[in-house]
């Protein structure tokens, strides 16, 4: 139930941030809502489409629609009269909703079956994968490929939800294990600004 | 059975404008045919797929790879020898299939059990999920993300014929009413060069 | 036995060439895998998901992430100590790998009920479609799109194998056939350089 609550939290903040990337396009409104749609659930939706769990989660559970419906109408409100908002608060709120969506990923590809490894996968997917698609909607080199220890917390995550359960913890203790490693290194690198070193080809 | 010959027309038009798209990139043949296939069955696939009708449309019915490469053949052979057509057949002709694209996605939709918001989103899908996919496979920002109203039309359409529907008429009807009202708002606009405003971050 | 042997053979080189591709673009080593791992098996995943045949077929057989990983190990240490290389080994192994795919998507297809058509167009897409999302990642018009007889060699093998089993050949013959039909022309045109003309609007 908490968790079904923190996964509309993070519906909503990844919308915004679909938002905040299409108005910087200059988008109609109409742009605004799918770009908001595809970060909120995009990641969600092929991993759906990927472990055969169709109609997949939002045609079966509308709240997810209704959630970004509200949120792109209340930011584009909100962001014509702009308050002073700490510049912290978008990136922790971010890095709540990605742990939630990878513990989130995690637990439903093991429900449908699929190995440690490729819950882990559609963990990182589920996170990673809408801001990807939003990126390439917007014709950028996804920033998540580029840099910021993004993924890496995903993966990390992830790891430690699987782990947890073959060591026999109940579902909920792993799933919050997952998400406060996740959490935790989202945070720290907010904080310290950490990178990983891009890989590069010699002599280019 | 009128409704699937105006399929096959829409799914006609929508190839031209991948074959025009893959013409002004230089393509190669086979660039053509993938940017013509795309833009005719792209928003269906991608329906399917997210509501499990599996194997997807074209699979089971492979009428629409034939109008496709057919129109292919034929649009790169009639481009050779241009011929004067007034410049509103193809943005009508356009208009027609896209109005016949919503009303189709709309009722598979339905028929899958979905309900009339995700209805209303499957019509839009199938309308306009091909020209965003051609759209970025030739490296552009889709143009319905950012202007004309295009998208608003299809949702106007989707809207009246859930809500027919809602209200007691019988698929036809509804579907009718849908399909007139896509296309009328789409046609308004071509004929006054309609647009939304344009969402903007202020101060950018 | 020697097709599932090869297809991991085509499942590396293809890895390599998104590996290759990330490194140009500086990306970190997330990026890194996720540019291989498209490219591998984005072509299959999309088949599998178009046909129905869900899980897709990496949940199932974790070997193809393994493989990819292991790819991605090696080739970015490897790639450190640059050593000499024949140019053609590259592609080479790629005309190879491709030709496997290929047959392995026309097999999976006919396997789900598939017309030969759809057999063909889905050898292509599991040959190509990695290729096309690995580059629109990357931002790039997708190179099968502009240049070289590369999906030309795909449509003729996937012909050749369909042709073959309408003709009575058994499943082994007919996939040997589309795979040297594929890897012959493949080989022909690295060796010189062959490509088909561009299609261009007149007067543009």
């Amino acid at each position: 139930m908490l968790l079904y609550l923190l996964d509309m939290f993070g519906t909503a903040v990844f919308a915004v941030s679909g938002v905040l990337l299409a108005g910087k396009l200059r988008m109609d409104p109409f742009g605004v809502i799918v770009l908001a749609a595809v970060t909120a659930i995009g990641g969600g939706t092929i991993r759906d489409m990927a472990l055969g769990a169709t109609p997949v989660f939002w045609i079966t559970d509308t709240n997810y629609i209704w959630v970004i419906l509200i949120t792109c109408a209340v930011s584009m409100v909100a962001i014509r009269r702009p308050r002073r908002v700490p510049w912290y608060v978008l990136p922790v709120a971010d890095a709540i909703g990605l742990a939630v969506f990878v513990a989130i990923g995690v637990n439903k590809a093991l429900q449908f079956g699929a190995s440690p490894m490729v819950a882990v996968i559609m963990g990182v997917m589920t996170g990673c994968g809408g801001g990807i698609i939003r990126d390439i909607l917007a014709r950028e080199i996804p920033m998540v490929l580029r840099t910021e220890v993004y993924a890496t917390a995903c993966i990390a995550g992830g790891c430690i939800h699987t782990i947890a359960l073959a060591m026999g913890s109940d579902a909920v203790t792993s799933s919050i294990a997952g998400i406060l490693t996740t959490l935790l290194i989202r945070l720290a690198a907010i904080r310290w600004h950490l990178s990983l070193p891009a890989f590069d080809l010699p002599g280019k």
